[in-house]
This record gives structure tokens, C-alpha cells and sequence, in this order.
């Protein structure tokens, strides 16, 4: 590790510290205004980011959506108004954005935490015009940049072809501070990073010493620099943050490096120059005091009864840098890619359709029907058929699993598939190692990117990468998560690794689509419904053990699943006495007691709920005619927790699930020890019949 | 970073090979009578754990709960038939035991992963004798681990005296896998250990370069040592697992450190000795087969034929290492023990009471009682003043946050309680820093040590350490959480950081008691009650914002909280015509709501309804005596996932929850914006009295 190398020209002047100083006040006059928020980490790291931004990110204020613009990541969020003010100041706009998106204004800095601004307490892409993530929960946005540098390498191997080599070239760059180092998932993002040598990232660590219960040292004292040299970082240190000269030399050095992420440790000063409360943990997260900002902006020499100041010449300085800059690079790329369209129009196609989240033509024509199977197979065996149907037609849909491929039956198999490693970034496999959480907030960045990607783990480890899966929701993106192992039939690994819960904390996470598919042609369905989603996560939760293939000619078919819910066998005549309910692998259990019942002359029916939240965005009709009120007798059957299951069974009808830990056995003994038989769900039924 | 010292005497023997052979088959054998399991960790293992065992683990088989006994823990917990042979031929028995767990017979290796065995996939704590955590998650043992050794650092400060320095001086050894090091929870908790100088803690890395899909360098290239080093802790490597002689050195060395926690580098084979297995994925988690099992057992110059085979010799073998050191060590120390009874018997209590789960007499003699204050004050602010009330009466009772005390209101405030940290080990607040995941792992270890920890932070982040706080259920261990910042009631941070289905997942997650209470003596009362716990996880969801404390001369005590839920304000007569249930902050707005319509007349009843936990405990007559099925009338009030609330509303009554996130802004817009306000509440009530 070395201190970065000799500044670069220009020299910073005046008039650039004017521009820091700037960013300065708005967040103090923001915050306080709001009387709420951060002020001192905007504070400290205003030379940073400003020398970043004004002298080094190629960007365009005019076109937030500019393929190939470097991406900005505040991974520590809190921080807000760094990144509200330097929205601001570049000047970026929201004229090129159909998606509702506002740009931050003096206005929305003004209200800056109040109801319906888009200048919340942490960033929220789906809000905010030039935002790239939603980031606070520490640690996540330096592992979405993780995914961004990921998805720069795979367009740059995939689209860049001779006389286009730079057509994808974007750099990522993030600020982080002492808390995302502390988080364990900027480990797991970290030592991923440098596995794969991604030398179009690079990390700038707000070392400034201070988190809410006062001095790092009270906690973390760990030789940060080491730990990175350790996964395989290029470390650079600047020892005064105010030093741009400095910083500028520490990013040329980055962009230098061609082998590996570069972590830039920035020593800086929370709230710097704040007279009373610079560098103590007073200014992490309060307003500083109408008194302290007095005397700061003194310090400052700035005017010091004026709030929300933008002096003069600064819009034009940040135009003449940042924006000059953006706008020339940015049409430099759109003559660049008319040119490429003409050659390539294929692969031009393909990157305008990955910008739109549209499907490319033809994305399902191989996606499988399944012949009636009663042996059948594992809907983890169905979901990797259908994964490589659709993949071969959807060129930029990819993914990978937590170190469980084979488990998860998640690997492309097909000729061209390919792995992504470092020296081999166009392939579409990854192995994200036993890291679900940095794995989780990878997706989100390569999605947040144009990629379409999916993550693979057992649904027991949705915990561990909790955090990404509900900012996905919250960011209105639509990544897919291939969780297998859903519940106690994984059998002899037993309760910790048997998912109870977590079926129903997804359902209860907005924004989020679970499906439970039934069958193999459920699973078929469900992946066509879910690819067309553009901004709701999809869950899929999926058997170990083998389900059969219902006969769809007997059945109803599978394309019943878009609707969540659907009668899958009915009584005669459409008037049940009772209805079953089940999803997954519950379903054929309740097509067995339907068959029973109905061998008695009973009017049963069978509903297969493989998506809640599609199941509840139907009409009250639909809804009412696939679980008519009148009918009272129901056995709902789903080996998780019942949490949430009242809503369709009803105040009377039965709910048969687990109340409990599951345990260590092959699966037909934990069957019959949990009750998923048919002889008691027959029981159930006949009991529900006798009440009604 | 060494190579380990010089072997110490005696040397190995062929007499120990046989054990470690032994150990090799059984775990072989099970694995494949199973026709299920992970053979090949336990193989590559069998002679390190072995070294430590039989030559260094101060452990007496006849006691597993010696509370000075070296605690040992399988972080790789798939490895569980290493633990299960080394339990089984260390002679560890169930003699001892009030609990119900039992010891591992050869029987019950032969049942390997059978229903109702005691040796399930991975190792579980409350089933087995000798077994100290449960693991299988992984990452999550090592953090467990730290724990322990902070357990052991804070009895040895606070119960060692002159006379006896050495009552707590145990050693705390786990062993764990490349996927516990990949894992973000290991390298939190290696930080947090390495600062606090855990000398007494020593890891032991099973390095073979094998994961489920396939070699290690396809996700994982960082250089373990440098990130260990960097970390602070002693870093030995032992570059051949068979070399038992090498293994005992690094053991040697480790417990001669005296500043930093040890990690051991073990370079291993995974399936050691299988022709075509070793050294391949296909050793990890599938049985070797039979054929390959002959052939390994003819390797080690094994009957081949012969399965579950304890050779002549091996058990005496044990009995004369690991069983007599054990043994002496620990009938010196009961006599210690006695002699310090003598001279201080008050502490003597104290470590009986710690080992019993038992509360101390006048524990709760300072739990404060609150005046009824309209202003009122947050619940996490009650909370605070409750802690304190306790921790003054229970000395074994301690924790901290992970960076957020000022904000959780959980610091200690009172003489003498301190802070933990390397040269202050008697301390009782800890400062875990922003480590969620580690923080939830470390007080499992240090919980199942004996103490009664508690850790502390935002609900939302729950998320991060979800996995810890499931396993503490499972574990059946009375931990604390104190979660605050629960809701919307966040305010400006926004919905990164406002909680909406955590609730609901904690709810959905077996064998943990959530209480969400609403004012400052239903905190008072939730924590009298939790405090009783001694086999399930007490999880509190406190509020930012104040609540009024509430005039119990004039509404119900709030003992109820004990019962889960209870009428706290009823009509006259106690036959209301419509019920508002509520929980935490908005059970006052239910009140308010409730007088509202007094006032004109209507029957109303406020259930409030702290923990559904405990109200789901009580009798059916308790429960419809609190929400009368008749009354069909209802109105659910709470901020967040409305999953669940159908089992208390019924199905026509109403739920006023969160649909979708919640937003930044001043909590008081965010109210209405919800529709938390009495004219909200009110509509729905009288929309129900008028469809009643």
C-alpha cells in the first residue's frame, strides 16, 4: 500500500473549493431544515466525492441512463445529501426519464426528508433521477457495486467487438464507511471482487474514525488495509481528504490498475470544520445546531446567515467540468453505437432491449411442457430444464448459486453457457461462493445494470441474505431468486437446514412475487409469468424431493399459476362441499384426497395457490370463484409455518402445517410425523364436511 | 504466520492412529447406512480433532455442563459425524443430565439421521449430551465460539479471586470450513475477537480446498492468513493434518499466546484415504458408497467388512487420555470450587444459579413502576430504565448494541457496570460494533456459557442476524433482543430503514416469545415475564417515538402482558359490539378511538395484544374471554405486514396494517398517510358496528 501517487493537472483552485464547500452547506442546511439526518459524513467526504464527480466520473447530467456512464454508489447512505447535492449541482435533470423519476431540485433539497420528496433520509432509486441504488442498510451498496463492476466486465466481453472495444468500459466507483467495513457482507462482496479481478472497481473508504457510539476504536481496530491486500485489493491511502491533488493522483491510479479493485482509505474529519463537533459522533446523525452551522460556515468564510446558498459561478463550474465532460464522452458513445448499430444490429438490439427491461423475441419458444409423470420429478430438477429453455433465448439472463449448483440444479448446461470467471467475464454462470448476501446484493447491482439475473441458494439461507432480496422489492427491480429445498423435505439434514418461516416472511416482504409451483408444468408457468415482471422480485421456493406431473388433461392447466390461484381439480358441476388448498408439494397430497373423496361420491375441490401476492392482485370475483365464501370446509396444506394462512382457510376451516421445528429424517418419516399423509388430510376433510 | 512448533511429548502412537481410524469408519459407515450425510469433512478432521481431544481438551465426559470444562464447537457442522464419534468414544454419558438430552450410543450412530435420534444431520444442542451449540448454518459456530470466549474472559474478571485465578480459565476451540471463512458472520466475528484480545479462543481452519461445487479457487482465492493477520489474530498453519505431532505444537503454541486469539491453518484431505473420492466434491455430501468404502477401509489396513467396528482398545484408549485428564482436572476443580463456596459463597450462588438458568433473589426488587404520563415517553426509552432496573439485581445479565446504544437506549448506566473490552473483561456493556450477524452468534455463546445476554438494535435489522436469532429458538436458549425503532414510527430514515414484515417473520419462526409492548408498564411487565424464560428467545419490539403511559387505576393492570394479550379497557358489562386490538404504540390509539366512541355511547372493547406467543399458550376459554368469538366486529391496528392478523380479526373484521413500505417523512404526515389516526380507527369501527 502506498500513499497515491503526485497529483495530476489541472490544479484544483478557489473556485473548486467553493463547489466543496457548497455540497457542505446544503447538507448542513438540509439537515437542520429537516431537523433530522447526517451532516457530517456529507461534510468530510465533500472533496472526495466532488473530485470524483467534477474531474474523473464520466457521466452526463442530461442522460442518467447512459449505458455506459461510470456508476456512482453511496454504500453509506446515511449520507444523502452528499449525493442529493451533487445531483443537484451537476445539474442532473429528468427530462430524458419515462419512469416517473424527479430530479433533485433546490426545492426537493429544501424538503429533504418530508412526505413525497424525492430526497428521502437514504437514497431510493426508483425515486430519484441519477440515483443508481437504494443503499443505508450498511455494507449493501458496496456489494451492488460489486454486481455493476460484474455486469461492466460481462457487456464489455459479450458487446465490445473489434472497432468497438470500448463500447462498455464503465468504471464503478463507491464510498463506504467504517460500518460497511464492519458488516460482514462487505467481506463477502469484497473477497468476490478481487477473485475476479474486477479492475473496474474501486471502493473510497471514509476512514474517519467515528460511528454512533463514538470512536471506531471502541469496537473495530482491525488493520483495514491488510484485510483488503489479503482478498486481493490494490490499497492506496490519502491521509488528508482535503487534499483533492491527492485524491485526483489516488484515482489515476486507479484507473491504471489492471488487475485487480482498487480500495482507496480516505482519512477524513466527520463534520470538517464544525468547531465543537468535528470528529465526534454528535455530528453522525443530528442536525448540527442553527449556532454550530453558524460558526462553520464562518469557518468556511461563507456567507453566514444565507441557507441553501449555490454562489455564483458554481452551477457553471460543475457544468464546465462533470457536465462538459459527460455531454462530449456521452456523444461521442451515442455516434459510437449508431455506428455499431449498422454493424451489429443484433447485439444493438439486445442493448436497447436490456435498457427497456424488454424480453427479447422468442425468450420462451424453448421453455418445456412436461408430459404426465405420476413418478415426476423435483420442481428443482423442473426449475433447471426451464432455466436453460429460457436462457438459450434470452441472451443477458444469468446467475448462479451460493456454492449449491448441483443441489440447486441451476447451471446452464447448453453449448455457448460458459462460467464468468476473471479471465472469462462473457460467461453466464457464476459461482458466487457461500456468500448469500453479498451474492444477493450482487444481483441488485448487475440488475440495477440491465442484466437480468437470478441468485440460487436453499431457501433456509434466504435469511442470511434477507436485506438485498427486500431492497430489491423496495427498488422495484426484477432479479429472481431459485430457492430450492423449501421446506422439510429436504429430510436428513434436518432443522437447520428445514425452512419453517421464511415462505411466510417473503410473503409478508412488499414488493416481492413468491410462487410455490406444484408440478413441473407450474414451474413452466411460473418462470413465464415471472419473466415478464419488470419490477417486482421473484421468489421461487422449490421442492428437493419428486413431485409427479399431473395429467393437464384430467387437471386444469398449469397456465392457472399467472393468476396465483386456480381451481386445479374440481367437483362435478363446479359446487364443492369442500375445497383443498395446497401449494407445491402439498398439491398432489390434496389431488390424492380429492381423488379419494371424490371415489366416495364427495364434492371436493382442489386449489393450487402457487403465488399469494398474484392470487390477491385478481379481482374479489376471480377470487371468490376460486374460494367461493359460502363454502366454509377447507384444509389448507403447506409444510411452513401457518403464519398467514387464516386468510383462506377461513374462520372455521383447517390448517394443517408446521407449528414447529422440523427434524432429522428421511422424508416419509417426517410425512407422517408432521401429518403431510393422506390419510390425515382425508381426515381433515371429512372433519371440515362433518362441521359444515 | 509459522509453521507450528516442535512436536511436545509423548509422541503418537499406532494406538492413536487407530482411534483416528476409528473416528474415519464410524463416520463412513453411518453416513452410508444412512444412504445420506457428509463423510468426507470427518475423515480429512478425524486426526486433528483427535490431537485435541485426547491430548488437549480439558473436558470430563462423566459432566458435559463442568461449567470450567474447554468448550469445543463444530462450525462445519455437516461434518456432525466427527462430533458424534468423538462424543460416542470419548465416553461422554447422559448421567448427569436433568434435561432429557441424551449421550451418543453406538446405537444411536447407527441411527444416524434417523427420526427421533439423537445424532440428526447436523449437531443440535438441546438434543444431545456434550454438545455445545448447534451448528450447520454456516459461519455461525465460530461466532458462537466468540461467545464463549468472552463468556469465559467476563467469569474469570468477575468470579476468579485471590486465591483461586484459575476457577474460569477454559479454552474455547472451533473448527471450520471453507465455507464458514466465505461466510460475512466469520469474518465479523474474527474482528470483533481479535479485538478484544481473545487469547483464550483458537480456531482451526479445515483448509482442503473442496466445496460442494467443486474446488475452492473457483469462488475463493484470498489469502486467508493475510485477512487473519490483518484481523490481529496469531496465524499457524499446519501443513499436514495427518501429522498429529505438528498439530499438538500449534496447540501448544496457541494456549502460550497470551494477546490475541489463534488461528490454525490445517491443510487437509478431504475423504483421506478414499481411492477415488479424496480430494473431490464428491466426498463432500453424498455416503463414499460401499465399494469405495472397502476399498478406503483396506487403505487404512481396516476389516473391510466389518461396519461400525470399535477396535480392541480404542475406548480404553480414550478413557486413558481425553477421560482421565478430564476427569482429574475436574475433581480438582469441584474441590476448588468447594473451597471457594467457603470463602464466597455469594458468588458460589451466583455460578450455581448461572448453570440452573436461574434468576437471583430480588432480581426484579428495582423493575421500576411508571406514573401515568399522557406525554408518556418511547418504550425504548421505558426499556432503558427497565434494564437498568434489572442489571443492577442480576449481575450475569449484560449485553449491548451492534453501534446503536445511543439510539437503543441500552447502555447500563449505574456504578459499576462497565464496559467490556480487553483490559476490562468484567464489563457489562459491550460494544459488539456494526456486526448484527456476529453480535446475534456471540450471545448463542455466550448464553449457552451460562450468562444472560441480550444485544441490541433496529428491528429492520433483524435482517442481518435473522439466522442467530432462529437458531436461538432451536436451541431453546432464553436470549434477549431488543429491537427498537419498529415501525413507520422511524420516521425520516425512511423505508430502508423502517420495519414492515420483520415482525411477522418473528412471529412465523418457531420457539421464540416477541413482545411488542405499549407503554412503560407493559415494558415493565414484558420484561418481568421474559425474564423467566429459560428455554425460549424473548425478542422486544420497542418503539422511537413516545407513548403515553396509560392511567391503570382507570384501565387494566398491565400484568396481562404475561397472559400475551388481555382486555385492557372494556364497555360496561364487559360486552362490548365491537373489540379494537392494537399492539405497542398503537394500542393507544385504539384507547383514544375507544373513548371516542364511550363517549357517544358504544360498547367498545381495546385488547391489547403484546405477544401472540403467549396469548396463543393460553386456554381457549382464556382467549375467547379476551376476543369473544361472537363479537365479530373488530378492528386490528399495528404499522406493519398485516400477515397474520386475519387469525384476530376474523374474517370481516378489519385490519389498518402496512401494505407496502413506508416513506420518509416526519413521523406525524407519516400517521396520516397511513391512516394511523383516530379518525381513521373510528371509521373502521363504526364501518364494523354498522355491518354487525
Amino acid at each position: 500500500m502506498a500513499e497515491a501517487a503526485a497529483p495530476p493537472a489541472p490544479e484544483f483552485t478557489a473556485q473548486d473549493v467553493l463547489c466543496v464547500n457548497t455540497i457542505r452547506t446544503l447538507a448542513m442546511d438540509a439537515v437542520q431544515q429537516a431537523n433530522s439526518g447526517h451532516p457530517g459524513a456529507p461534510m468530510g467526504l465533500a472533496p472526495v466525492a466532488y473530485t470524483l464527480w467534477q474531474r474523473f466520473l464520466r457521466y452526463d447530467p442530461q442522460d442518467t441512463r447512459w449505458p455506459n456512464r461510470d456508476r456512482f454508489v453511496l454504500s453509506n447512505g446515511h449520507a444523502s445529501m452528499l449525493l442529493y447535492s451533487l445531483l443537484h449541482l451537476a445539474g442532473v435533470n429528468e427530462n430524458h426519464l419515462k419512469e416517473g423519476r424527479k430530479a433533485v431540485t433546490l426545492d426537493e433539497i429544501k424538503r429533504f426528508r418530508q412526505l413525497n420528496s424525492i430526497t428521502p433520509g437514504h437514497p431510493e432509486s426508483h425515486l430519484t433521477a441519477g440515483i443508481e441504488t437504494t443503499t443505508g442498510p450498511l455494507g449493501q451498496g458496496v456489494a451492488n457495486s460489486v454486481g455493476m463492476a460484474i455486469a461492466g466486465k460481462w457487456l464489455a466481453a459479450n458487446y465490445n467487438k473489434p472497432g468497438f472495444e470500448d463500447l462498455f468500459d464503465f468504471r464503478v466507483y463507491a464510498i463506504c464507511g467504517d460500518g460497511c467495513m464492519m458488516e460482514g457482507i462487505s467481506s463477502e462482496a469484497a473477497s468476490m471482487a478481487a477473485h475476479m479481478k474486477l479492475n473496474n472497481l474501486c471502493w473510497i473508504y471514509d476512514d474517519n474514525g467515528i460511528t454512533i457510539e463514538g470512536h471506531t476504536d471502541i469496537a473495530f481496530t482491525e488493520d483495514v488495509a491488510g484485510r483488503f491486500m489479503a482478498y486481493g485489493w490494490n490499497v492506496l491511502r490519502v491521509s488528508d481528504a482535503n487534499d483533492m491533488a491527492r485524491m485526483a493522483g489516488a484515482l489515476e491510479t486507479f484507473q491504471k490498475t489492471t488487475d485487480r479493485p482498487t480500495f482507496v482509505i480516505v482519512k477524513t474529519h466527520i463534520a470538517w470544520g464544525a468547531p465543537t463537533k468535528q470528529d465526534t459522533n454528535a455530528a453522525h446523525g443530528e442536525p448540527l445546531g442553527d449556532e454550530e452551522i453558524k460558526l462553520t460556515k464562518r469557518f468556511y468564510k461563507w456567507p453566514e446567515d444565507q441557507k441553501f446558498l449555490v454562489p455564483d459561478g458554481v452551477y457553471d463550474h460543475f457544468k464546465n467540468g462533470i457536465g462538459k465532460r459527460g455531454a462530449e464522452l456521452h456523444t461521442a458513445w451515442k455516434k459510437k453505437f449508431e455506428d455499431y448499430k449498422a454493424k451489429f444490429p443484433a447485439l444493438a438490439t439486445q442493448i436497447q432491449e436490456m435498457q427497456d427491461r424488454a424480453l427479447p423475441a422468442g425468450w420462451d419458444k424453448d421453455l418445456p411442457v412436461f408430459p404426465a409423470d405420476a413418478k415426476g420429478l423435483a420442481t428443482r430438477d423442473s426449475s433447471g430444464k426451464v432455466l436453460n429453455g429460457i436462457a438459450k433465448n434470452y441472451p443477458w439472463f444469468l446467475g448462479g448459486a451460493a456454492d449449491l449448483a448441483p443441489s440447486t440444479k441451476t447451471k446452464f448446461t447448453f453449448e455457448g453457457a460458459g462460467t464468468f470467471t476473471a479471465k472469462t467475464p462473457g460467461g453466464r454462470n457464476f459461482h458466487f461462493g457461500v456468500r448469500e448476501h453479498a451474492m444477493g446484493a450482487a444481483i441488485n447491482g448487475m440488475c440495477l445494470t440491465g442484466l437480468r439475473p437470478f441468485a440460487a441458494g436453499f431457501l433456509i439461507f434466504s435469511d442470511y441474505g434477507k436485506t438485498p432480496i427486500r431492497l430489491a422489492g423496495l427498488m422495484e427491480i426484477p432479479v429472481i431468486y431459485v430457492f430450492t429445498h423449501d421446506s422439510i423435505g429436504v429430510g436428513e439434514d434436518g432443522p437447520t437446514h428445514q425452512p419453517i418461516e421464511q415462505l411466510a416472511s417473503l410473503r409478508a416482504t412488499p414488493g416481492l412475487i413468491v410462487y410455490r409451483p406444484a408440478d413441473a408444468n407450474e414451474v413452466a408457468e411460473a418462470y413465464r409469468f415471472a419473466m415478464t415482471h419488470t419490477h417486482e422480485p421473484a421468489i421461487f421456493a422449490l421442492s428437493r424431493q419428486a413431485v409427479p406431473t399431473f395429467d393437464r388433461t384430467k387437471y386444469a392447466p398449469a397456465s392457472g399459476v399467472a393468476k396465483g390461484g386456480y381451481v386445479l381439480a374440481d367437483a362435478e358441476g363446479g359446487k364443492p362441499d369442500v375445497i383443498l388448498v395446497g401449494t407445491g408439494t402439498e398439491v398432489p397430497l390434496c389431488v390424492e384426497v380429492y381423488e379419494k373423496l371424490k371415489a366416495e361420491g364427495v364434492k371436493a375441490r382442489v386449489v393450487s395457490l402457487p403465488s399469494w401476492e398474484l392470487f390477491e392482485k385478481q379481482s374479489q370475483e376471480y377470487r371468490d370463484s376460486v374460494l367461493p365464501p359460502a363454502v366454509k370446509a377447507r384444509v389448507c396444506v403447506e409444510m411452513a409455518a401457518v403464519m398467514g394462512w387464516e386468510r383462506y382457510a377461513g374462520p372455521t376451516g383447517e390448517i394443517i402445517g408446521m407449528r414447529g421445528f422440523g427434524a432429522s429424517a428421511p422424508l416419509k418419516d417426517l410425512l407422517k410425523h408432521f401429518g403431510f399423509t393422506v390419510d390425515n388430510v382425508y381426515k381433515a376433510a371429512k372433519k371440515q364436511l362433518g362441521k359444515a
